[in-house]
């Protein structure tokens, strides 16, 4: 839907709200997607969307639910009574479910699991809630298919019927022996393909991908990813079968994921958009921009020393833009081919010396043509003395840049912090003052001579 | 599987091949999936690669010369004779096969295709070959399930059990009418729920998600994501079915979208790991470095206008490095922040005023708590004046940085360039220029006074 389109269809149900006009909004939303409806509401205020939510059929009104936007679910799920909580639940897929009660108070929490109809799906939810929300079972949804290995098309047909309501999306049925352990998988299409009398045993696939409940959101979106799968069954160690997570919710892991690497790149301390308001905007930027300012204060200190030196050559403070841009710049750079490479597969600690000495090559290389560049251009307008200082500690700061911001993502990825912190105004501040000492240094080095 | 476990395999698979030990190759691999043999062949020699791939089945090859890195991929075609590849583009899906020809010379392309001998993948293939690789129709494969409206669940059957060898997985059956255009679909669950003798009609989805063939791979990916698809069908202006696109090769795109936006944020001009050859990696950090010193070379001509004014009071050179670390994350900020809401969903023009009046907003109230903070540390170790200088010139940097950073991605977008690129180095060198010539100028005019 277009953006205009979208504010005329918000405008005329907002109208339809205060007039009570029911018939309008069922026939509006009547071919609508949940996904496109949960946009509408994402703009709504918390009683008009449960004014919409109640004219529509329960399970289109879960759906839209787990679809909201988390903060305005938050605030608009505050307007609804534990009856009216567990009545939404009973319709709502027991991995959504289980975010959303995540959310809840836990008096409420456990309120509303009481009071669900559905005993099954409330079975569920009260397992899912034992996991990490960023973990695999924090992932995975109960509802599945299964089949007893011992069973034939037959029975198989017979589960997938009564399990119609519970799983919406069926990708894969998956085989089971007596113990519920996972020995393998029967596509639909062989299903459909098969006579009725034809054993599971016969045509599953044995050999399929799982992952274990403990393992991180990245760990299945990596394996997700690699192996195409829309769908993979989530295990305990004993090889039990407990769940299975869909790509969707792989989808939106690797989403946020970029999300949060951007907002962390760039020095925003949360997720911001232009449309939040002005608190949340300031907020998220302060911060660091508190952080570069004490950087940018210790600065001025250190320079203070070097205040008669300035006085007799003031040329020297001509270059600290150009020592800063350049360290900032290169630190950024290393760290983020470090990130780059650390995406999906770990650093093994037996050739960081071998990568390392890569690094340093590399600086060396790219800090001689810089220097070199620089050298030639400062003799112009400068004596030769100065444009030997800045090309000195210009290369010396390329290659400690390098080799600081190779190192810490690494050991920020060791502590089991996000490494793109790396990439960030960390770095920078760092290397701002890393090279601040290094050109003062080099200098007073150089002219004292 | 781990790192050490895949070394100990690679090497004794490179020793087999040495000694042409076969039966030991297809015992090892026989139960592998394609996804990890390429990984295996990644580290490989093309002639080795080739060795292997002759000792498993024909899919399985196709499957894993799919699967391959492209850069390894391209030097590994190389030893292919034109026959030898129409061998394995026959048993490719059509999606990878046209992505495969398309990197081949044309020569060779029209070679391959005139040689294979599945017809109707040939068909396939020259019918994908028209589209650009980063659009829709770039996308889509030409293997699915149609049935006709007509048809009764008997026939559908029949055509899924006519196309099993081609289309590995059944997501879900198109339905179209006699001139192919697309009406709905039913889902496999349905079909398997259905007696024989159901008509397709009655049973059928008709308001679905499509893409058409010239839609964007992000907005794809949008519609996939929003939507929660596995599968979306792709048509043409007048709804004919034309092909389908899977959300593994979405999945691809998200995740490659978010690499090059790391990439551009960091000023690497290509993509590059630390496994890279030391030349490729300079030559990702070198234009940026270069772009970035001649800003620092810049600054310093600038600042040499005020090579008096700094001899009489040097402090005013201690606080240079403040003014650009304020400067340019303030910049990065605004940029990413701007970035973060274009994902997805365009500006409209219609609030683009009163949008870049909460940016200044926002500017003005962190701009205020930086200066303060500021001119406190600054007047505990300089001069009144001094701190007056700085609280102003910083003041107005961050109301510039903030301006220039929304409205830089702003004009990069409406321009088709990739938006992320004003939160890499790019406004960081302008706001390091601008930063200087406001912090001089106001200098200048107040400690005139």
């Amino acid at each position: 839907m277009s953006v205009k389109l979208n504010e005329k269809l918000l405008e005329s149900l907002q109208v339809a709200i205060q007039q009570q006009n029911n018939r309008f909004i069922q026939e509006t939303l009547k071919d609508k997607h949940a996904a496109d409806i949960s946009v509408l509401l994402d703009q709504m205020d918390a009683l008009e969307s449960k004014y919409i939510l109640r004219l529509l059929n329960p399970e289109m009104s879960a759906d839209i639910v787990a679809d909201l936007e988390e903060d305005t679910r938050k605030g608009f799920l505050k307007n609804f009574s534990s009856e009216e909580l567990a009545g939404l639940m009973d319709y709502t897929d027991s991995d959504d479910a289980a975010d959303i009660l995540n959310d809840q108070p836990v008096k409420v929490r456990e309120e509303v699991i009481a009071l669900m109809q559905n005993s099954e799906k409330a079975e569920y939810i009260i397992d899912l809630l034992h996991y990490e929300e960023d973990c695999a079972g924090g992932l995975m949804a109960k509802e599945l298919i299964k089949a007893n290995i011992n069973w034939n098309i037959k029975q198989c047909i017979e589960e997938i019927r009564r399990q119609t309501k519970n799983v919406e999306k069926v990708y894969t049925v998956y085989v089971v022996n007596d113990k519920d352990t996972l020995l393998g998988r029967v596509s639909l299409k062989k299903i459909v393909l098969s006579t009725d009398d034809t054993k599971i045993k016969d045509i599953y696939v044995s050999n399929i991908q799982t992952v274990q409940t403990y393992y991180s959101e990245e760990e299945v979106a990596e394996i997700m990813r690699k192996y195409d799968l829309e769908v993979v069954p989530v295990v305990n160690v004993q090889g039990k079968l407990l769940g299975r997570i869909t790509i969707d919710d792989v989808v939106d892991v690797i989403t946020e994921q970029a999300e949060l690497e951007r907002q962390i790149m760039s020095g925003l301390s949360e997720t911001a958009e232009v449309d939040d308001s002005i608190w949340t905007l300031s907020r998220a930027r302060l911060p660091w921009l508190i952080i570069g300012m004490m950087g940018g204060l210790l600065g001025a200190q250190y320079m203070g020393f070097f205040e008669n030196e300035l006085k007799i050559v003031p040329a020297i403070a001509f270059f600290v833009p150009l020592i800063q841009a350049t360290g900032g710049n290169v630190g950024i750079q290393s760290s983020t081919i470090v990130v780059q490479t650390l995406v999906g597969n770990p650093f093994d600690g037996k050739s960081l010396g071998s990568r390392l000495f890569k690094v340093l090559l590399v600086a060396i290389f790219n800090g001689i043509v810089i220097s070199s560049l620089v050298f030639g251009f400062v003799m112009i307008f400068n004596e030769m003395n100065m444009a030997f200082v800045v090309a000195v500690a210009l290369f010396n700061v390329v290659l400690i840049a390098s080799l600081t911001g190779t190192i810490t993502p690494l050991i920020l990825d060791r502590l089991g912090v996000n490494p793109a912190l790396a990439s960030g105004p960390f770095i920078t501040t760092a290397n701002d003052l890393i090279g601040l000492a290094v050109y003062f240094t080099v200098a007073k080095l150089l002219f004292s001579i």
